[in-house]
Protein backbone atom coordinates (compact mmCIF):
# COMPACT_ATOMS: atom_id res chain seq x y z
CA UNK A 1 0.00 0.00 0.00
CA UNK A 2 1.55 3.72 -0.99
CA UNK A 3 1.56 6.14 1.47
CA UNK A 4 -0.79 7.91 -1.09
CA UNK A 5 -3.66 5.04 -0.47
CA UNK A 6 -2.94 5.29 3.26
CA UNK A 7 -4.19 8.83 3.52
CA UNK A 8 -6.94 8.15 1.42
CA UNK A 9 -8.03 5.91 3.93
CA UNK A 10 -7.42 8.15 6.88
CA UNK A 11 -10.14 10.77 5.87
CA UNK A 12 -12.76 11.95 8.62
CA UNK A 13 -16.55 12.83 7.87
CA UNK A 14 -17.74 15.95 9.40
CA UNK A 15 -20.92 16.50 9.44
CA UNK A 16 -22.38 20.01 10.30
CA UNK A 17 -25.82 19.94 11.40
CA UNK A 18 -27.87 23.60 12.02
CA UNK A 19 -30.69 23.22 15.04
CA UNK A 20 -34.04 23.22 13.72
CA UNK A 21 -36.88 25.95 14.27
CA UNK A 22 -37.12 27.38 17.72
CA UNK A 23 -39.23 29.28 19.36
CA UNK A 24 -38.96 33.50 18.71
CA UNK A 25 -36.37 35.61 19.88
CA UNK A 26 -39.09 37.87 21.74
CA UNK A 27 -40.27 35.43 23.32
CA UNK A 28 -37.80 34.23 25.69
CA UNK A 29 -35.43 36.32 28.16
CA UNK A 30 -32.88 34.24 27.71
CA UNK A 31 -31.76 33.47 23.70
CA UNK A 32 -29.30 30.61 24.60
CA UNK A 33 -32.58 28.72 26.88
CA UNK A 34 -35.24 28.70 23.77
CA UNK A 35 -36.61 25.91 22.80
CA UNK A 36 -37.00 24.08 19.40
CA UNK A 37 -41.32 24.80 18.32
CA UNK A 38 -43.59 21.57 17.20
CA UNK A 39 -42.83 22.06 13.57
CA UNK A 40 -38.64 22.14 14.46
CA UNK A 41 -39.12 19.24 16.79
CA UNK A 42 -40.85 17.30 13.61
CA UNK A 43 -38.99 18.86 10.77
CA UNK A 44 -35.54 17.78 12.33
CA UNK A 45 -36.85 14.40 13.72
CA UNK A 46 -37.98 13.81 9.90
CA UNK A 47 -34.46 14.89 9.03
CA UNK A 48 -32.75 12.60 11.40
CA UNK A 49 -34.88 9.46 10.38
CA UNK A 50 -33.57 10.06 6.78
CA UNK A 51 -29.89 10.67 7.89
CA UNK A 52 -30.39 7.47 9.72
CA UNK A 53 -31.92 5.51 7.00
CA UNK A 54 -28.74 6.49 4.76
CA UNK A 55 -26.86 4.60 7.07
CA UNK A 56 -25.18 7.41 8.50
CA UNK A 57 -23.58 6.55 12.24
CA UNK A 58 -21.93 9.38 14.13
CA UNK A 59 -19.25 8.08 16.48
CA UNK A 60 -19.52 10.93 18.38
CA UNK A 61 -22.19 13.99 18.47
CA UNK A 62 -21.13 17.69 19.73
CA UNK A 63 -23.19 19.98 20.45
CA UNK A 64 -23.83 24.19 21.42
CA UNK A 65 -24.88 24.19 24.92
CA UNK A 66 -28.02 26.11 23.65
CA UNK A 67 -31.24 24.51 24.30
CA UNK A 68 -32.09 24.72 20.95
CA UNK A 69 -28.84 22.65 19.86
CA UNK A 70 -28.95 20.32 22.59
CA UNK A 71 -32.35 19.42 21.20
CA UNK A 72 -31.80 18.64 17.73
CA UNK A 73 -28.56 16.72 19.12
CA UNK A 74 -31.16 14.42 21.59
CA UNK A 75 -33.17 14.26 18.13
CA UNK A 76 -30.04 12.65 16.28
CA UNK A 77 -29.32 10.42 19.17
CA UNK A 78 -33.17 9.18 19.37
CA UNK A 79 -32.55 8.04 15.58
CA UNK A 80 -30.10 5.91 16.09
CA UNK A 81 -27.75 8.46 14.58
CA UNK A 82 -25.01 8.10 17.42
CA UNK A 83 -24.81 6.68 20.87
CA UNK A 84 -22.35 9.79 22.64
CA UNK A 85 -23.57 13.13 22.78
CA UNK A 86 -21.17 15.76 24.51
CA UNK A 87 -21.96 19.45 24.91
CA UNK A 88 -18.41 21.79 23.76
CA UNK A 89 -19.12 25.24 24.41
CA UNK A 90 -17.30 26.73 21.98
CA UNK A 91 -20.18 25.52 19.04
CA UNK A 92 -22.24 28.25 21.13
CA UNK A 93 -22.74 31.43 18.34
CA UNK A 94 -19.65 33.39 17.76
CA UNK A 95 -17.39 30.21 18.53
CA UNK A 96 -13.68 29.79 17.48
CA UNK A 97 -13.00 26.81 14.80
CA UNK A 98 -10.08 26.03 16.35
CA UNK A 99 -11.23 25.78 19.84
CA UNK A 100 -13.47 22.49 18.53
CA UNK A 101 -10.68 21.48 15.99
CA UNK A 102 -7.59 21.85 18.27
CA UNK A 103 -9.37 19.44 20.51
CA UNK A 104 -10.46 17.34 18.15
CA UNK A 105 -7.48 17.12 16.53
CA UNK A 106 -5.89 15.67 20.17
CA UNK A 107 -8.92 13.39 20.24
CA UNK A 108 -8.89 12.08 16.37
CA UNK A 109 -5.22 10.74 17.00
CA UNK A 110 -5.99 8.13 19.24
CA UNK A 111 -9.88 7.43 18.60
CA UNK A 112 -11.16 9.34 15.53
CA UNK A 113 -9.50 8.21 12.61
CA UNK A 114 -11.56 6.96 9.54
CA UNK A 115 -14.73 7.91 11.68
CA UNK A 116 -17.68 10.39 11.42
CA UNK A 117 -18.45 12.99 13.84
CA UNK A 118 -21.38 15.36 13.76
CA UNK A 119 -21.02 18.87 15.37
CA UNK A 120 -24.75 20.67 16.13
CA UNK A 121 -24.58 24.06 16.19
CA UNK A 122 -25.34 28.06 14.96
CA UNK A 123 -25.08 30.47 11.82
CA UNK A 124 -23.22 31.69 10.56
CA UNK A 125 -20.32 29.90 12.49
CA UNK A 126 -21.05 25.88 10.96
CA UNK A 127 -21.18 27.74 7.18
CA UNK A 128 -17.94 29.71 8.11
CA UNK A 129 -16.68 26.85 9.56
CA UNK A 130 -17.64 25.06 6.43
CA UNK A 131 -15.53 27.35 4.56
CA UNK A 132 -12.41 27.86 6.48
CA UNK A 133 -12.38 23.92 6.22
CA UNK A 134 -12.91 23.46 2.50
CA UNK A 135 -11.64 27.03 1.09
CA UNK A 136 -9.40 28.93 3.89
CA UNK A 137 -11.19 31.36 4.19
CA UNK A 138 -15.31 32.19 5.14
CA UNK A 139 -17.29 34.52 3.13
CA UNK A 140 -20.67 33.52 4.06
CA UNK A 141 -21.64 31.76 0.84
CA UNK A 142 -23.33 29.07 1.77
CA UNK A 143 -27.23 29.14 2.65
CA UNK A 144 -27.68 26.14 5.77
CA UNK A 145 -31.27 26.45 6.66
CA UNK A 146 -32.51 25.31 10.01
CA UNK A 147 -32.19 21.30 10.37
CA UNK A 148 -29.77 21.87 7.66
CA UNK A 149 -26.61 19.72 6.88
CA UNK A 150 -23.28 20.07 5.48
CA UNK A 151 -20.94 17.12 4.64
CA UNK A 152 -17.12 17.72 4.86
CA UNK A 153 -14.08 15.04 3.94
CA UNK A 154 -11.43 16.21 6.35
CA UNK A 155 -7.97 14.71 5.49
CA UNK A 156 -6.48 13.49 8.92
CA UNK A 157 -2.92 13.47 7.65
CA UNK A 158 -2.05 17.00 7.39
CA UNK A 159 -4.34 20.26 8.63
CA UNK A 160 -7.79 20.34 7.46
CA UNK A 161 -7.82 23.93 7.23
CA UNK A 162 -8.33 24.36 3.04
CA UNK A 163 -7.61 20.97 2.59
CA UNK A 164 -11.24 19.36 3.02
CA UNK A 165 -13.99 18.73 0.57
CA UNK A 166 -17.48 19.56 0.72
CA UNK A 167 -19.91 16.61 -0.46
CA UNK A 168 -23.23 17.91 1.27
CA UNK A 169 -25.21 20.89 1.47
CA UNK A 170 -28.92 20.25 1.98
CA UNK A 171 -31.92 21.71 3.75
CA UNK A 172 -35.05 19.72 5.32
CA UNK A 173 -36.40 20.31 1.32
CA UNK A 174 -34.36 17.59 0.25
CA UNK A 175 -34.88 15.32 2.57
CA UNK A 176 -38.44 15.38 3.69
CA UNK B 1 -39.20 49.67 -2.59
CA UNK B 2 -35.97 49.97 -1.75
CA UNK B 3 -33.10 49.29 -4.93
CA UNK B 4 -32.38 46.17 -2.32
CA UNK B 5 -35.96 45.13 -2.47
CA UNK B 6 -35.65 45.12 -6.13
CA UNK B 7 -32.31 43.12 -6.30
CA UNK B 8 -33.62 40.17 -3.56
CA UNK B 9 -36.53 39.59 -5.92
CA UNK B 10 -34.35 39.06 -9.10
CA UNK B 11 -32.14 36.29 -8.23
CA UNK B 12 -32.25 33.57 -10.31
CA UNK B 13 -31.36 30.14 -9.61
CA UNK B 14 -29.05 27.82 -11.39
CA UNK B 15 -28.72 23.82 -11.12
CA UNK B 16 -25.61 22.16 -12.41
CA UNK B 17 -26.30 18.31 -12.96
CA UNK B 18 -23.57 16.03 -13.80
CA UNK B 19 -24.66 12.89 -16.46
CA UNK B 20 -25.44 9.53 -14.83
CA UNK B 21 -22.97 6.60 -14.90
CA UNK B 22 -22.55 5.57 -18.31
CA UNK B 23 -20.54 2.94 -19.84
CA UNK B 24 -17.08 2.75 -19.43
CA UNK B 25 -14.42 4.75 -21.96
CA UNK B 26 -12.90 1.32 -23.26
CA UNK B 27 -16.24 0.01 -24.34
CA UNK B 28 -16.34 3.07 -27.04
CA UNK B 29 -14.32 4.16 -29.79
CA UNK B 30 -16.15 7.91 -29.25
CA UNK B 31 -16.38 9.54 -26.17
CA UNK B 32 -18.84 11.41 -26.98
CA UNK B 33 -21.03 8.65 -28.16
CA UNK B 34 -20.99 7.29 -24.69
CA UNK B 35 -24.71 6.21 -23.38
CA UNK B 36 -25.82 6.02 -19.79
CA UNK B 37 -25.68 2.18 -18.29
CA UNK B 38 -28.99 0.70 -17.51
CA UNK B 39 -27.76 1.82 -13.36
CA UNK B 40 -27.23 4.92 -14.82
CA UNK B 41 -30.59 5.70 -16.15
CA UNK B 42 -32.44 3.98 -13.27
CA UNK B 43 -30.57 6.24 -11.20
CA UNK B 44 -31.13 9.56 -12.75
CA UNK B 45 -34.47 8.98 -13.20
CA UNK B 46 -35.22 8.87 -9.17
CA UNK B 47 -33.20 11.66 -8.71
CA UNK B 48 -35.29 13.56 -11.42
CA UNK B 49 -38.70 11.91 -9.75
CA UNK B 50 -36.98 13.39 -6.41
CA UNK B 51 -36.20 17.00 -7.44
CA UNK B 52 -39.77 16.80 -9.37
CA UNK B 53 -41.51 15.72 -6.38
CA UNK B 54 -40.14 18.77 -4.67
CA UNK B 55 -41.57 21.38 -7.52
CA UNK B 56 -38.57 22.17 -8.99
CA UNK B 57 -39.17 23.51 -12.71
CA UNK B 58 -36.44 24.63 -15.04
CA UNK B 59 -37.68 27.51 -17.80
CA UNK B 60 -35.25 25.91 -19.61
CA UNK B 61 -32.34 23.02 -19.73
CA UNK B 62 -28.85 23.74 -21.58
CA UNK B 63 -27.35 20.47 -22.13
CA UNK B 64 -23.74 19.18 -23.51
CA UNK B 65 -23.59 18.14 -26.80
CA UNK B 66 -22.30 14.37 -25.87
CA UNK B 67 -24.75 10.86 -25.65
CA UNK B 68 -24.30 10.99 -22.08
CA UNK B 69 -25.35 14.61 -20.88
CA UNK B 70 -28.37 14.70 -23.58
CA UNK B 71 -29.69 11.20 -22.03
CA UNK B 72 -29.34 12.58 -18.61
CA UNK B 73 -31.51 16.09 -20.06
CA UNK B 74 -33.97 13.98 -21.42
CA UNK B 75 -34.44 11.98 -18.55
CA UNK B 76 -35.39 15.34 -16.48
CA UNK B 77 -38.10 16.30 -19.51
CA UNK B 78 -39.43 13.04 -18.94
CA UNK B 79 -39.83 13.55 -15.27
CA UNK B 80 -41.55 17.04 -16.19
CA UNK B 81 -38.77 19.04 -15.25
CA UNK B 82 -38.62 21.12 -18.10
CA UNK B 83 -40.21 21.45 -21.43
CA UNK B 84 -37.32 22.75 -23.04
CA UNK B 85 -34.19 21.21 -23.61
CA UNK B 86 -31.18 23.00 -26.01
CA UNK B 87 -27.71 21.71 -26.67
CA UNK B 88 -25.24 24.22 -25.79
CA UNK B 89 -21.27 23.21 -27.43
CA UNK B 90 -19.90 24.84 -24.54
CA UNK B 91 -21.00 22.23 -22.22
CA UNK B 92 -18.78 19.89 -23.58
CA UNK B 93 -16.26 18.60 -21.52
CA UNK B 94 -13.05 21.45 -20.68
CA UNK B 95 -15.76 24.67 -21.69
CA UNK B 96 -15.65 27.91 -20.65
CA UNK B 97 -17.92 29.80 -18.13
CA UNK B 98 -17.84 33.20 -19.83
CA UNK B 99 -18.96 31.04 -23.53
CA UNK B 100 -22.22 29.94 -21.89
CA UNK B 101 -22.13 32.57 -19.25
CA UNK B 102 -22.62 35.21 -21.53
CA UNK B 103 -25.29 33.81 -23.93
CA UNK B 104 -27.56 33.54 -20.68
CA UNK B 105 -26.69 36.77 -19.88
CA UNK B 106 -27.87 38.29 -23.24
CA UNK B 107 -30.79 35.57 -23.02
CA UNK B 108 -31.95 36.94 -18.89
CA UNK B 109 -32.19 40.54 -19.70
CA UNK B 110 -35.54 39.14 -21.77
CA UNK B 111 -36.86 35.79 -20.48
CA UNK B 112 -34.62 34.38 -17.35
CA UNK B 113 -34.88 37.15 -14.49
CA UNK B 114 -36.28 35.18 -11.41
CA UNK B 115 -36.18 31.77 -13.44
CA UNK B 116 -35.16 28.83 -12.19
CA UNK B 117 -32.38 26.78 -15.10
CA UNK B 118 -30.35 23.24 -15.06
CA UNK B 119 -27.35 22.86 -16.71
CA UNK B 120 -26.46 19.04 -17.83
CA UNK B 121 -22.60 18.71 -17.69
CA UNK B 122 -19.41 17.07 -16.54
CA UNK B 123 -17.10 16.85 -14.18
CA UNK B 124 -14.35 18.70 -13.27
CA UNK B 125 -16.48 21.64 -14.70
CA UNK B 126 -19.74 22.03 -13.35
CA UNK B 127 -18.12 21.88 -9.92
CA UNK B 128 -15.10 24.36 -10.89
CA UNK B 129 -18.01 26.55 -12.57
CA UNK B 130 -20.05 26.42 -9.17
CA UNK B 131 -16.73 27.81 -7.28
CA UNK B 132 -16.30 30.47 -9.51
CA UNK B 133 -19.42 31.24 -9.30
CA UNK B 134 -19.93 31.57 -5.78
CA UNK B 135 -16.25 32.10 -4.64
CA UNK B 136 -14.58 33.76 -7.52
CA UNK B 137 -12.39 30.90 -8.68
CA UNK B 138 -12.45 27.21 -8.87
CA UNK B 139 -10.69 24.78 -6.73
CA UNK B 140 -11.94 21.59 -7.45
CA UNK B 141 -13.17 21.38 -3.79
CA UNK B 142 -16.68 20.15 -4.71
CA UNK B 143 -17.61 16.30 -5.24
CA UNK B 144 -20.17 16.12 -7.43
CA UNK B 145 -21.09 12.35 -8.12
CA UNK B 146 -22.99 11.04 -11.38
CA UNK B 147 -26.50 12.32 -11.85
CA UNK B 148 -25.43 14.59 -8.42
CA UNK B 149 -26.69 17.83 -8.37
CA UNK B 150 -25.54 21.62 -7.39
CA UNK B 151 -27.97 24.27 -6.34
CA UNK B 152 -26.54 27.76 -6.88
CA UNK B 153 -28.59 31.46 -6.46
CA UNK B 154 -27.63 33.73 -8.84
CA UNK B 155 -28.06 37.76 -8.68
CA UNK B 156 -29.23 39.19 -12.00
CA UNK B 157 -28.57 42.42 -11.40
CA UNK B 158 -24.67 42.58 -11.15
CA UNK B 159 -21.91 39.88 -12.29
CA UNK B 160 -22.61 36.82 -10.76
CA UNK B 161 -18.63 35.62 -10.80
CA UNK B 162 -17.86 35.30 -6.78
CA UNK B 163 -21.23 36.99 -5.82
CA UNK B 164 -23.55 34.19 -5.63
CA UNK B 165 -24.50 31.53 -2.65
CA UNK B 166 -24.50 28.14 -2.54
CA UNK B 167 -27.79 26.19 -1.54
CA UNK B 168 -27.01 22.68 -2.66
CA UNK B 169 -24.76 19.97 -2.95
CA UNK B 170 -26.51 16.62 -3.62
CA UNK B 171 -25.35 12.82 -4.51
CA UNK B 172 -28.28 10.56 -5.75
CA UNK B 173 -27.81 8.55 -2.34
CA UNK B 174 -29.35 11.16 -0.35
CA UNK B 175 -32.21 11.67 -3.22
CA UNK B 176 -33.23 8.00 -3.65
Amino acid sequence: MSLRDFAHQTKMQLYLIRHGIAVERESYAQDAERPLTNKGRQKTTQVAKQLSERGLYFNLILTSPLVRAKQTAAILQEANLGAKVQEFASLAPKGEIFDWLNWLESQRQINYRDKCLALVGHQPDLGNWAETLVWGKAQEKLMLKKAGVIGIEMPVTKTPIGQSELFLLVSPKWLL
